[in-house]
């Protein structure tokens, strides 16, 4: 096909739309449901749209290379209420008010694992542009110690482990690796990881 | 760190939760938020926990070659009415009621470009496992033909572009690229054209 045959986007700005009242229709622990009046810039379209109101999210990636010099994730296996399942997931949490991100990355790494790390921040998103208003930042941990204990939310309970990076590049997506997020965690990861070869390749 | 010091998982039916009864707390267009009383196997532990009970989703990933041999996405420029900002997707949309994923898939690429393509399902996951109880699947569209114009629902505004898959690749996730959800498809296409390197690779 022609490359032309699809012109290059507009302004951008053309498509915005202009917001007017909002309004919470729903509240719950975990977000709110907001109703937010809208209309394009010209008028022509208008409508009441729902927006899922929420913190911010965070996850991180504990990474180490074991003795065998085998890179691995440290993983938790969990039961998860929206699917119904029990998954194997990164660690993450949700930031509480008014803490920084990296705080909230760095508690929720030990209260679900006991290990400290050195964070840095790979990249954030929107999780889902179409109707969550919040941000989903995710963190790499390095140069991990074990520094406590697991120290769960009531109603959690989660089993700790590592995986061999390669298998969970593998397995992400599918069977017991079903969290659409963690797909996300991993794309981050896997774009660091081609400028910093280490955090994939094996050296025995 | 030592490899064994987390232990390998246990046995994950362990840790699944007994659901009870269900109750739609709110109804909105796009999804219902729903409580559901659940308890762990012992019974120690028990509570209401929300879901967010909606349609499965599809999102479809168009990809040729154009005329000078670089592969390329066919992508789109929209409004999101939960960042409150334009972004840059691939097509997609909800699956009606009783409609298979493929047809879902077909009718959304040819409503929002026009387009006709082979399809080839990459794979499919929960977006959120934490509290969306629905499925996302992702497909490949191939050997594309034009044939038809874009049919959009009310309040779509939508333009179609194409970009090579390279520059997808390295923007995915920053900027305008500011969906998680494609972050994940590019997940899935990237272990796929790992198998079919034609997909990525560019033959001038």
């Amino acid at each position: 096909m022609d490359k032309n045959l699809f012109k290059a986007p507009g302004d951008p700005g053309r498509l915005m739309w202009k917001s007017g009242e909002r309004e919470v229709s729903h509240h719950t622990p975990i977000f709110d449901v907001v109703r937010v009046s809208r209309h394009n810039l010209d008028g022509s379209k208008k409508g009441s749209f729902v927006q899922l109101h929420t913190t911010d999210w965070i996850v991180v990636i504990p990474w180490f290379r074991d003795e065998d010099g085998v890179p691995r994730f440290i993983m938790e296996q969990q039961y998860r209420h929206g699917t119904d399942s029990v998954t194997w997931e990164f660690p993450g949490g949700l930031v509480e008010k008014g803490e920084d991100s990296a705080i909230a990355a760095a508690r929720e790494l030990l209260e679900e694992t006991g290990l400290e790390g050195k964070l840095t921040l790979l990249g954030d998103v929107s999780p889902n542009a179409a109707f969550m208003d919040n941000r989903q930042r995710f963190y790499l941990a390095q140069e991990m110690e074990i520094k406590g204990v697991q120290n769960l939310d009531e109603n959690e309970e989660i089993d700790v482990f590592s995986v061999p990076v390669e298998e969970a590049v593998e397995g992400m997506g599918k069977g017991i690796y079903d969290n659409g997020t963690m797909m996300i965690a991993l794309g981050y990861f896997l774009r660091y990881a081609e400028k910093h070869p280490y955090l994939r390749e094996t050296i025995r």
